[in-house]
């Protein structure tokens, strides 16, 4: 089959890839339907080092299943899944809590203790598929013929995107009435915005300087969009919010971000953490968050967890965050959807093997 | 009056200091029936600058309303009030929403912008007094003359030492049944360990390596110690919380105990710090917190919010907090409180003007 492999920064090939089987019983092989590029996709991207034999990546699939292990119990050959960005085994502790994340039998796409490969693929074998894939029973068999590309981007950004602002949004305890502020404007950012509108904030400031992910931010949800960084972005936060956001959602990962989170944080609120930090120490202490009694949270969203809940509006059409595809992609022109986004000119991009 | 002041490092004196009067309209004047010395006012004691003037200390202390401003309206000459280590307005977002140390208003002891004195000294000055002090009816005007050493030590511990190990509970969300583990074994680790006990906590589970002091946590609710520290103290709580601790209670304050606390926390757990941190950065990276989805919360206890709940247990004698006092000391002898408590010899000392 063709995959994308990464062979070190900025080179990203097209390359013949054994298909996957079944290796254990509890395996399937997905076909993929659509697969994207993620913007943490953007960091191996950035820093890999070169190496002659490269590795797949890829970890956000929807797909149909070709073949199935012989423990397999729920999934048929035909079924159409949605494939969570974490590999869980649905029974440990974490599992059971919905923290599927911290599975510790699952795993991840790319992952070497597990044998994954990665999701931008043409095929895909699944470990653990029972518990870690998500039927949807509407678009299977034959029901894929009349599914639109707006549905099935929708679909795809359950595998991590929806799920993971989403989590933000949980984390951060929106709820009817709060006041929000979500720092980024890339697409995690933005279904964070979408997820906080959903779970009854009022007021929304979304912090990010493109004006076309921030207008979509305001069709999402977002009340006020803030365009300036550092001291005088948190002036305007601070401004909106008189006197700072009991809820902060912080999309990007990088170190400034987590400055600004702080800086517009309110005495006594969160900052709910999604963006994969880029760094390990940050500040806690009296100046940042101990003074102010502002709690830190936030990980890598078990996504699983959330995809049933999420999933009905998402099927009638009610809720739309496939709408964070600005570029379609076919899978042997995968390396231009890279540049495209590492340069910013897509928001996010959509393969169609 | 006689008071304490602080002329630098290990520079602790009894010097004659001016009557405290009414400056504001909301102020009294309050005589200082016990006061204490704190964990945290070893921070300054180890460190303080030496100056030719010094400057008064101490934050906790208990006594009898000796006059008051021509706004005062709750409180009245000889009512007995218990004072919280914060003074707070009582009216403000913050005081509504129970974190008084928020307050914009008030501010602390030995505070510049409030010209607040320490607690550690004959008569203090309150600001806010409506709002800041909490009365003790059974123990004003005639009532203080039967009160027993006990009940005193006791009340004492709810200007901070009791509400700062609530809040770490609270903060950490201890309820029936939780498994907790407090790092440290000083006052407000073991206030910690009686709060969890209180709240419910089945397993709590306390880091200390003084069995003195150990040896009252087991009496507080400590159901196992740990005298280990580092990676064989982690090792340990690893062990017998069967993976990590879904709950820890931060009550130390030095980058060691945070990182104590990161190493035995469970995936998806929360860390509640009251120990005030001597240090800004901290890991909070994917290595540390964000990888297992852990939160970290916590700050100065908003005590004066407690107050009226852990009252009535305190004067029916059913909860002893005040048992973390084993030396008393006459104000005149506070310089070798301080030097006892920092040799360790001392777990908290009391101080009877």
């Amino acid at each position: 089959m063709r995959a994308i492999y990464l062979f070190g920064a900025g080179d990203v090939r097209v390359v013949d890839a054994p298909d996957p089987t079944i290796e254990q019983p509890t395996d399937v092989v997905v076909r993929v339907s659509r697969a994207c590029v993620c913007g943490s996709d953007l960091h191996p991207y950035h820093s890999r080092p070169a190496s002659e034999h490269g590795s797949s990546i890829g970890h956000e699939f929807v797909g149909v299943v070709q073949e199935v292990g012989a423990e397999v119990r729920r999934l048929r050959p035909g079924d159409f899944v949605i494939a969570p960005f974490a590999v869980s085994c649905g029974r440990c502790e974490f599992c059971r809590a919905g923290l599927q994340t911290s599975c510790g039998v699952g795993g991840f796409w790319n992952d070497a203790r597990l044998g994954t490969a990665g999701g931008q693929a043409e095929a895909v074998r699944v470990p653990l598929a029972d518990s870690t894939l998500v039927t949807v029973p509407e678009l299977s068999g034959d029901g894929l013929r009349d599914a639109d590309e707006d549905l099935l981007a929708s679909l795809l950004t359950l595998t991590d995107v929806y799920g993971t602002g989403w989590h933000a949004a949980v984390r951060g305890g929106v709820t009817t009435g709060s006041t929000v502020t979500v720092i980024g404007d890339g697409a995690v950012g933005l279904m964070a915005v979408l997820s906080a509108r959903r779970l009854g904030a009022e007021r929304i400031v979304l912090m990010g300087r493109h004006s076309a992910r921030t207008d979509l931010g305001r069709e999402f949800g977002a009340t006020d969009v803030v365009a300036k960084r550092g001291e005088a972005g948190i002036a305007a936060v601070q401004d909106l919010t008189d006197g700072g956001s009991p809820v902060v959602l912080e999309a990007v990962g990088h170190l400034p971000a987590y400055e600004q989170a702080v800086g517009v944080v309110r005495a006594g609120g969160v900052i709910a953490k999604v963006g994969v930090p880029q760094y390990e120490q940050a500040p806690v202490g009296f100046g940042s968050l101990f003074g102010r009694n502002v709690t830190l949270t936030g990980g890598p969203a078990p996504v699983r967890a959330y995809i049933e809940d999420l999933l009905p509006a998402v099927l009638d059409g009610s809720v739309r965050p496939g709408r964070v595809f600005d570029t379609t992609v076919a899978l042997e022109d995968t390396p231009k959807g890279y540049a495209a986004m590492d340069a910013r000119e897509a928001l996010k991009v959509m393969i169609r093997p």
